[in-house]
């Protein structure tokens, strides 16, 4: 995603009831559900984006709560305006971040389901950890997802999904779907809510690539 | 606002529900209750941009059809992601047109409220004829208001202000209501939507200028 500052941004952020302040974050781990007044499963997009995704799923299944992770001012802010057209939603907030904190916020087990969508390939080799289906990130959902809880991850970059697929199988994650045509499997795509991404490179004939990933049990959980 | 070019966008666009397409934009002229199903006065946002404004008053206030009209395919998108978060409304659709056509598209007296937020200045003489608050606007708006129909315009560009003013004087317009100052003005801003521009604007001090006009008599009205 292309980024440009945008004055005022910071501001609106701090200003808005539906971002938790950075100072707040880490007093929240394992009571996210005081956060949302309610003990629905918790769901997470990190690197949400201008917000359409989320927005969506929070909207349309009211059964989980929906907290949207991005470190940008500039991006975020296009997620807070979708928020506040959505007047009746008790189930969505933001927490302006990065990502690699996220151990210290969300407590082992807090977490139902991560939403990783079309995140940035971070091209470079030495920049491979920062990519957010890589391993270094699986390991740490893995310590803050329930048992059962599941990893989804979109994107239309060929290279970013084969890398994230192969960091799946080295650190034990199983595969319980994968498509590298999503909107063309009629099975994985039913109910797909698109990114605002997703929408325009689809739309000029790009395909989008999904994997839903599951932590297998680790070696040591195995020998025991 | 700056403008980029996203790709997809006018392919997005031509397959929305909510863009009435170019082509059929004439044949609604004097009949855009059928567009939207029910005769409700039309309210347009002319220069919507990224719609936080109209997605707003459409939602809060469903008395009224609003028709948000812009330029851009790269920022009409951008409207069109908060439309679609809005799934309950029926009184919401947006139009990708230049502003100079608006007579050709509305009937005389179609139009009940025109909303101006934060038009592009055009600070160049030679293009002053392009500012939507100007003289040559203001003849084509009084054609397509009815009787008692008003422009509300507001910027914080403190030269477009003023000529905007001078303009409203020039061509005869009453000058309902008027402020330099309108976060601060408790009368003019109750109610006040604001736009994703003057939110981020305001909240870093700039003062915003809210201007409301009614057509007078023209001088041939005035004889007659």
């Amino acid at each position: 995603m292309r980024l440009r500052n945008i004055p005022g941004s910071r501001e609106v952020i701090a200003n808005s009831e539906f971002v938790i302040p950075e100072q707040e974050m880490a007093q929240m781990k394992g009571r996210w559900s005081e956060a949302f007044g309610s003990d629905r499963p918790l769901r997470l997009e990190i690197g949400m984006g201008k917000g359409q995704f989320i927005c969506q799923m929070a909207a349309l299944d009211p059964r989980f709560n929906y907290l949207g992770i991005e470190k940008y001012s500039s991006v975020l802010i296009r997620a807070l305006e979708k928020r506040r057209l959505l007047t009746d939603l008790d189930n969505l907030l933001f927490l302006r971040m990065d990502a690699e904190g996220i151990c210290d916020v969300f407590a082992p087990g807090e977490v139902d389901k991560i939403y990783l969508n079309f995140s940035d390939p971070w091209p470079k080799d030495r920049h491979a950890h920062r990519r957010l289906p890589g391993g270094v990130f699986l390991d740490r959902y893995r310590r803050i997802l329930k048992e059962g809880g599941t990893v989804e991850f979109k994107t239309d970059n060929q290279d970013l999904f084969s890398f994230a697929l192969e960091a799946a199988a080295e650190k034990g994650w199983e595969i319980l779907a994968c498509t590298r045509d999503l909107h063309h499997d009629a099975e994985m795509n039913e109910g797909n809510i698109m990114t605002e991404y997703e929408e325009r490179f689809s739309s000029v004939g790009n395909p989008i690539c999904k994997v839903i990933l599951r932590p297998g049990r680790t070696p040591e959980e195995v020998i025991s």
